[in-house]
């Protein structure tokens, strides 16, 4: 009976770090990640980090929030106005004025449409760009292919490695050099992919949750609302939003929200500092009384840190075998709490693991 | 430009009070359920609802949490046993010890395998149930039926009153008066059901998220890991956990729980209350400095209340054609912020409507 607790929390790990193995017991998906090989992960540019410093908590203690913004060919038009905004201090001094349980954490500039004080509404930086709704989804991806193992590029190296291009329909695409073939193709994806709930056809592109229409995984493809996944607000049709309120998802996954909004990255260190932030009282959890909004201090592109400075992170490779591993262990659960594997796993019950390597 | 909060705010309601619906808008979710008739809420017992007085927050505010307990046929070894537990006054003065970030806030006794206070170790309530891992499902549901709408029971009034009962298996159950049928049933549930990513049948009975095995929906039938559900701690295999350590679920539904540990219950109000506490910084989100523990001051079932501090709530039948005109809404949002019905709905994203009605 004394050891009831610990055995507790052995059994409801999922993000502990990985743990001793016992001998032939079967390794958790997190003793899989660790078994890594080095080549299997994949830097993120200091081009797509967000520093997000929060005002210290009650307690004084520092509150860091780091997010990655979304490649291409993904929300590209909102992902540059977020750089926009952040390289021209516009989301310095704002707030996060709204926490809804269950469902988003959301931030921006409290002072537009509060007839208290709207006169003191930011004005918005210059050059922003307008997108349309038709940017929720894409249907071309722009890529540089590989084969024979030759590489052309570092971003895309794992990505299209396990590509069947066999089955590309593009005709250009067949005609050019079988080493070096720069195309635009309607192909899907590599990997791993399933159906769920609401999609015939989910997978992971180049680390991240995306889904697409039909059976067999053709565009368009659309980003999916996962826990973490950063999205940004907007007005009524048709509008898009311009990346100047952002939100997070802090519950289970709002996927009827996917393809209706943006969604521009994730965060991937100091959620905890936004997931337990005091939900609002108000409508919508909207903070009502404005001392509990929280302040956030500077959002910065991290490659403009001065070097010392730029956090380094990177992600598992989801076209590697060991993520494949993972995504298999995550679905059938065999260490040694577990007694009926699932057989299954919801995308957004994959996470990818990403890690912090170093401050330079 | 000004009006841009507010906006974002009404695009992203999922939980706010129905509002006024604009003429020849197709309605909510929200607005669908508040459009329900009285008939189709269905009391709560005072004898499957549990209070949970949380110590103040650092402001003095109270921080009240009720549970509803899962009924017959789930669970219900542990479930006595958490009555026996709250009223032997067993929770009072045990405390949060553990918040995990997208996965489980759990509570119990600090100092079981705590080796610096373990010998103030609780020693637990006589009379406690050893349930198997087999009853992590059931296979088989004692029903009360009705027929030509004859009401046998309150409970299961409205539940089975769209069952079809000419596909029952059971060759005693049309032997019996076709006005009053009491029977072991193998009869799936009636309702809503879909395939999903970890199983080919799930619904709702009773109002509770479950799952089954195989295609049709027979049994083996099991409760399904949703946001804000509560299950009982345990050590490895063959525990199976008694109802000393319990928690909630703060996060993507971690299903892979499912049949692997016992779902009791769910919280219905004041989850905030839990989902916002502080991450803790150990393994497992254990919180590594004890004060950082919230005390859990009392547990007690409604029922043991003085009548006029009983807590009323009603849950929305999912068997109502209300409630299946909220869960189609749920797949296919049309109010006015949305542009793409999504087409599907993950069960764990149709939470079942609650509501408090008064305390007496």
């Amino acid at each position: 009976m004394m050891k009831f607790i610990p055995m507790v929390a052995a059994a409801l790990t999922l993000t502990a770090s990985a743990q001793a193995q016992e001998p032939g017991a079967a390794p958790s998906p997190n003793q899989i990640v660790a078994s890594a090989s080095a080549d299997e992960w994949i830097t993120i540019s200091a081009e797509d980090l967000l520093v997000m410093m929060l005002a210290p908590d009650r307690d004084g203690n520092p509150r860091e929030v780091v997010l990655q913004l979304m490649p291409a060919p993904f929300s590209q038009g909102w992902v540059e106005n977020i750089r926009l905004f952040a390289r021209s201090g516009w989301y310095d001094n704002i707030s996060v004025n709204r926490v809804q349980d269950n469902y988003v954490v959301q931030w921006g500039d409290p002072n537009y449409d509060n007839p208290e004080t709207e006169g003191k509404a930011k004005p918005l930086p210059e050059g922003l760009r307008v997108m349309e709704e038709a940017d929720y989804t894409t249907t071309t991806v722009d890529v540089t292919l590989i084969h024979n193992g030759m590489e052309l590029t570092e971003d895309n190296r794992v990505q299209f490695a396990a590509m069947d291009w066999s089955q590309t329909e593009d005709p250009d695409f067949h005609n050019v050099s079988p080493d070096v073939r720069t195309t635009q193709t309607t192909h899907t994806f590599a990997g791993w992919h399933q159906r769920d709930s609401y999609s015939q056809w989910v997978e992971f592109f180049q680390s991240w949750p995306v889904s697409s229409e039909g059976e067999t995984g053709d565009a368009p493809w659309w980003p999916i609302h996962c826990y973490g996944m950063v999205g940004v607000g907007r007005g009524y049709s048709p509008d898009t939003g311009s990346g100047a309120e952002l939100y997070t998802v802090i519950g289970h996954a709002p996927r009827h929200l996917d393809r209706n909004i943006a969604l521009v990255g994730r965060v991937i260190e100091g959620m905890e500092h936004l997931s337990s932030l005091p939900r609002g009282k108000g409508d919508l959890g909207f903070y009502t009384d404005p001392s509990r909004r929280t302040a956030i201090q500077t959002v910065r592109v991290a490659s403009d840190l001065p070097q010392a400075e730029q956090p380094q992170f990177e992600f598992l490779s989801t076209e590697s075998e060991t993520f494949a591993q993972y995504a298999e262990a995550r679905a059938n659960r065999r260490d040694p709490f577990f007694i009926v594997p699932a057989g299954g796993a919801d995308i957004c019950n994959i996470p990818v693991p990403v890690r912090r390597t170093a401050t330079q």
